[in-house]
């Protein structure tokens, strides 16, 4: 049940090629953050995901990087993570922020010193740029007052792009629990329970068929609020002839899956099924235009047309695709912005969402890219399930 | 079940409240930060929640506040949150920043002239500077080249150190559920189940119970990991004659709660029992020292000097008391260099944990202070708990 891993082998691998990039861009080092909810560049590299507290990795451009950890953290991550160094610093504390009095810790300076060997630093690179906070930030600028900071994500985000085989068995393994949690609900949801307790039903199978958390906040909303993009499950109670979306997500070994789709207890008004069905319709399109090789805006592109020909624009709010991997949403995009090709093994969530006035949908499954077409990662779920 | 929550007038009143602390400190305004993992402050103002991506609270000395939201939480944010004024803003988007192109934002200069009716800002508070990020920061400097951005936790913290009865009913509630899955755990718990599986356990009650989310992260550690102070659970086996530590915490409309405590399936070997015999004690005794009017410092000097009186100050890495609320470890903290008095109904975790090499134990308890002693939020769990 927990076999499906990164060996450590992998991230020195990742950890070297992440060097190599810091050198091409002409840093002396960067420093990458994580934070309770966002804790993937941070466990890439380490396989350390903090809790409570935040944390980092300084990898300097040559030599040996360190795991920086709130005052809590230091026994936990030499359990957890597959690095040796591993430094105290207050910048990581909780953000209740105690003060711990009686307890050292290090500061930038003495990380540059040790790991970077030498007592400045021109040039960092930060990676996390949208999730990295203030003292942080602060505390940089104290310490080396010269300093330039700049937000290197471009030297680490691409390493996460294509997945590699031991990636993707943890997403494979993610889905197929994903699949799993999917099917009990289907078994046991009833008019009268709240969205809430659906979601009880759901953290019950994942955690008993070896997923490790949800994958993203996990969603059951039944009647109007089906239209927020994004949303939370509420104590409001499933009804019977109303939509119902759920968007279930396992995690594996830092690996996220969701699977979405409109589901109802008794038959659903015409004008619903409608939509619903032409949603299904637009997510099988979707997963026709996938392939390596094919420009990312180009997919965009030919997915709005074909929705704008069938006259169902005024529905769509975005789509087709985005990334997934450690987290449920990651770069790259697709967007018709997008300025890359796509390529084999990369993973895309096909993420299909239309909405109305008083109600949405979403159509929700994962693709591993491979030359001339996909890979699904979850695909008992791409029908029409209406439980009597 | 869903009837334990905050009234809007008591939304109101926070927000009076703080217009009036970000007057007295002479700001023209504060930003209040909010993110998925720590939406606590946002949430205390708006009932907002935010899911993938951040959020914030503008809110001028003067006038009408405002919540801002990511590009996709718009609608979800009209439904949830008590404020109508809502504004999207690309610096709240989710961490995998997505370019949404065609979409259109609003600029801290939109928020500025339109809730504070000035084209500039002189004094902007940052409430949450813990956790606030780089973007939101470099788009004020360069909106407001001249702006002084300065640290306002202070103006806004306190606001929720005393808690009113809406909220301790909500968190009266929370404790009740985590009792509820601890009872759950201790009935199920077999060896041979993996610590994750146990998990599943109590995320399957909490929801049942009416619970919202976990409270914290949730901890069943078997066997040397009970030794960090903090940590996540495995997929390691659940074994007999070992030292199982639980810590569960259930959250009610916003409300965090914790209950923790150190079981085994079949008796321990004396050295560990000692321990933990001690650490109830210890427990018991912080309980003991509690109550409205007391220096927080004096409860931490007179509980630390008990420790030592008693021989067992090697395996204490801190106490013994937090304040909990909307997270479980919130401001203040109870330290040695605590300046501050305790005061009625202000509510606070005694947080018992005593580790040696090869083990720890944290005994958990929630608490109100009353005069001249407390209110028990949990207490069922205050007991050794040997399953055959």
């Amino acid at each position: 049940m927990n076999t499906t891993t990164i060996p450590k082998k992998e991230f020195e691998a990742r950890l070297k090629k992440f060097q190599s990039n810091i050198k091409s861009a002409g840093l002396d080092a960067c420093l990458v953050h994580a934070n309770e909810a966002d804790m993937t560049n941070v466990r890439y590299l380490s396989e350390y995901w903090p809790t409570f507290e935040a944390a980092a990795v300084f990898v300097p451009a040559e030599g040996e990087a360190v795991l920086l950890v709130g005052p809590e953290s230091e026994l936990y991550a030499a359990h957890r993570s597959v690095f040796t160094n591993i430094e105290k610093m207050i910048e990581y504390r909780e953000s209740a922020e105690p003060e711990c009095p009686g307890m050292i810790f290090a500061t930038y300076k003495d990380i540059v010193a040790k790991y970077l060997k030498k007592d400045n630093i021109k040039k960092l690179g930060i990676v996390g740029w949208a999730i990295t906070p203030l003292p942080v930030y602060m505390s940089l600028k104290r310490q080396f007052p010269d300093i330039e900071l700049v937000k290197a994500d471009h030297t680490f985000l691409p390493l996460r792009f294509v997945k590699s085989e031991n990636e993707l068995d943890c997403m494979r393994k993610a889905y197929a629990i994903s699949e799993l949690a999917v099917e009990a609900i289907i078994n046991e949801i009833k008019p009268g329970m709240t969205e809430l307790q659906v979601i009880g039903i759901t953290q019950r199978e994942i955690y008993k068929n070896g997923g490790e958390y949800e994958g993203h906040s996990l969603y059951c909303f039944c009647g109007p609020s089906t239209n927020n993009a994004i949303s939370r499950p509420t104590h409001n109670k499933i009804i019977k002839n109303e939509v119902i979306q759920l968007n279930i997500g396992a995690r594996v070994s830092g690996y996220s899956s969701s699977v979405g789709l409109p589901i109802s207890i008794g038959p659903l008004p015409e004008r619903k099924k409608k939509l619903i069905d032409f949603g299904l319709e637009a997510h099988f399109k979707t997963i026709e235009l996938l392939g390596a090789g094919k420009p990312a805006a180009s997919v965009v592109k030919e997915y709005e047309n074909w929705v704008k020909s069938k006259g169902f624009e005024k529905y769509m709010l975005y789509g087709p695709c985005h990334s997934i991997g450690m987290v449920e949403v990651e770069q790259p995009w697709m967007e018709s912005t997008s300025d890359y090709n796509l390529q084999k093994n990369m993973t895309f969530q096909v993420d299909t969402f239309f909405y109305d006035h008083d109600f949405g949908l979403r159509w929700e499954n994962g693709v591993i890219l491979k030359d001339g077409g996909v890979e699904m990662l979850s695909s008992k779920f791409m029908k029409n399930v209406v439980i009597d």
